[in-house]
């Protein structure tokens, strides 16, 4: 007997159950997408190696699956290379396709190579597997869904601000209540690196900026003093260690402490924008947070950053992020096109959503009634009443062989299938058909008409 | 300035439209499948190499797309085959991932791999892409999309109905009237081997039998007797080159031929039974054909084969095919597991659909309303009004900048949306709003209460 067959690691195979629960998400996701004036595109699954390489960095490159050249592929190699065996400098000889490791580089690309067909701004939406050839650890796969909506050629803010509110209602819409939006600006950033007078240090006094409730203010102090930075500088950013209150108040205390930045004052401007509006339209479950500790991205951000943070009530890292990216398409070649865009991770959006349990029962891979085989003859006048549930909207199957009723119904029951249905020659002579409740046990004969609307 | 980027060759960008009318034909058929009682399943985009090696003939062999491995992929090859350049050899040695080149083989793989999981028969369908390293032609990708529904482990013939039924029902639904289902029986085409007495001659001869129409009797005599199949023979199966009438005449012509071939008469009864059943339950648009020249998957068929014919008014191959086969995970050494499934050609239909202009002028990208952005004051007023229509199910959008508002007309009417709203300080004051149908250029200023109603 061959060996049973697995699959590569870090990838997955999706049950009925699990298909049905990401497609739910992903259709919520879309849903409002699109009534935010998103549009969706795609984009193939694997591009050149040149539009990838060099985009994600030195891991990043390596983290890209490369596909093997077609047919003879050593035929052209330099055989130096291959004498050497130098892995890395013979990749290019080799393969000249890679797939895609995020959605961003795609998309970019895409505007560059379409930029002509387009009307900007251009909003759109891309729901796509990436693949990274990560080492995979739990809920870290090779293979996983990106949910991007993105915005480019405007620099106006009230892009934010509808991101915002398109978090705010996916989330209220999935039932997942008590989200953080968290708020931050790479010009905060920049104020603050500015004020403490040592902008390489940035990273770490984020980080241990982060560590405020876990390690307390003095301990928060001797980290960054241990990473080199300055006594005098952390003092001039006390504020800091104690930053509390409103959305509102937070800002006014970043408006005196990093008054003396240009960037910083930019920064704290953009912020108020967003909290003003957003303060004012409302968001339905969600809070938005000015969080200055917020630091992603920092290689690309220019304005905006945008991170989800879980319910409290869960143990779950961020669920979805973002930010405003002043080149995206440099690139490429095109500049100065401006853009924000967020991102929802749909595979741990997926996990918090069952640890809460907020699948709604309806969302599942059941049929509604299954039609019990008793002969062909039966089968027959029973089709006719399956095509008419069918077109009814009415999810129905039949049970193809002439197997004993009890096994049909066992079958049925292990499937979830609420309703069975049989139609033996009694029923063929009166024209009715006999449906069982299988949670209650109760059966009834009814006719197609009755049935049709006790199983719908 | 960059070089302009592009795609690799057979791979495609899809736009906003194609997107929109790609997901419409999916989603119509995904809407079937269900209601047919199948369930959806996903698997990895790539599998282990030897999952998919050996599954496809020699040339399938060829035209998987082969992933390389991630690392120092040299650094364990074996040097005498490095330094033969021996890429066919190596090929094991530095790729152990390639990608899905159809849905069978991974199906075949999954319910193998999940059988103490499953219910048996298992219905699922699958809807992903697959790529394959095929030149690339009109009509031809290297990635596209393959939707798939199989049921396994049932020998019943009720399956063959379903599946027919089910073909019928997206094609009405889709608004392709007019469809062949092309119905075949792997053991009719033996008992025809049979008669003959030349099975290694089945493919000429059902190859030029297909061709009565356009080069007649002799014509297609003249043919086979040059790929050496004996004039004796061709006597005896003379009905066959006036095999016309309805699907019951067929039958009975096709009883009397195979009278004397065992496997033969079985595939009368066979087809005979979905013949049967068929006429009984009725179809919407589609038609039923019983078509002896279809030979289509005659290495791994071994019942019923289908293929879909598109209307006669386009000229256009097959836009979907299917049939059964005895041993679809004997591959993977689960033996005896019989299965029956179709398949539906998603860029072919998509091609009919346009030239017949099928597409329903709902299906689009477009937003249904667009708010002017006349000023901040004014987009906070407006922004509450945006939040409403939205969550009334309103897909709505705003122009981010403060442009003129020639400028942001123009906009809303490149991108076909069909109102567009304005709210300045006279609006505000009356708490209404100024909406435009950009189609008549009528002008009204309303409520908030009305605007959604004219919008809807």
């Amino acid at each position: 007997m061959a060996k049973k067959p697995g699959i590569p690691k870090g990838t997955r195979d999706f049950s009925s159950i699990e298909v049905a629960r990401r497609q739910y998400i992903m259709q919520t996701i879309r849903h409002h997408f699109e009534h935010f004036g998103f549009h969706p595109i795609e984009t193939p699954s694997f591009e050149n190696l040149e539009t990838l390489m060099g985009k994600y960095g030195e891991e990043g490159d390596r983290l890209v699956f490369k596909i093997l050249n077609s047919g003879d592929f050593l035929s052209k190699v330099d055989e130096a290379l291959l004498a050497d065996k130098n892995s890395l400098k013979l990749t290019n000889q080799i393969s000249e396709k890679a797939l895609r490791y995020d959605l961003t580089v795609p998309f970019a690309r895409y505007v560059v190579m379409h930029q002509n067909e387009l009307d900007f701004p251009f909003k759109r939406y891309q729901m796509q597997p990436v693949w990274r050839a990560d080492r995979p650890q739990k809920g870290r796969y090779r293979e996983f869904y990106q949910c991007d909506a993105d915005v480019v050629g405007s620099k106006s803010l009230w892009q934010e601000v509808e991101l915002v509110l398109l978090y705010d209602r996916v989330f209220s819409t999935l039932g997942l209540h008590g989200v953080t939006i968290k708020l931050n600006n790479r010009k905060i950033l920049a104020g603050i690196a500015e004020v403490i007078g040592a902008s390489d240090k940035l990273i770490d006094f984020t980080v241990a900026l982060d560590k405020l409730d876990k390690i307390g203010e003095d301990g928060v102090k001797k980290e960054m003093m241990e990473k080199g930075i300055e006594a005098a500088a952390i003092e001039k950013v006390q504020p800091l260690f104690n930053f509390t209150g409103s959305f509102e108040e937070k800002i006014e205390k970043l408006g005196k402490l990093l008054a003396e930045s240009e960037q910083g004052t930019k920064g704290v401007e953009e912020l108020a924008f967003v909290g003003k509006e957003i303060a004012q339209i409302g968001l339905s479950t969600a809070t938005l947070n000015l969080d200055v500790t917020l630091a992603r991205g920092l290689n690309y951000y220019t304005g905006a950053i945008f991170e989800i943070g879980a319910p409290a009530t869960v143990q779950m890292g961020s669920i979805g992020g973002g930010g405003r990216y002043d080149d995206l398409t440099g690139i490429f070649g095109l500049k100065d096109v401006s853009g924000v865009g967020i991102s929802f991770g749909l595979d741990r959006i997926y996990l918090v959503m069952e640890e809460l349990d907020l699948f709604p029962v309806t969302v599942n891979a059941s049929s509604r009634v299954m039609f019990l085989n008793l002969g062909e003859e039966e089968m027959s006048y029973a089709m006719k009443a399956v095509a008419q549930l069918r077109d009814a909207g009415i999810k129905t199957e039949i049970y193809p062989d002439k197997a004993k009723m009890g096994k049909q119904f066992q079958f049925a029951d292990k499937k979830s299938i609420p309703f069975a249905v049989l139609a033996g020659s009694e029923e063929i002579q009166h024209q009715k058909y006999t449906v069982k409740n299988l949670a209650s046990g109760e059966q009834q004969t009814v006719s197609l008409e009755e049935l049709k609307t006790m199983v719908q």
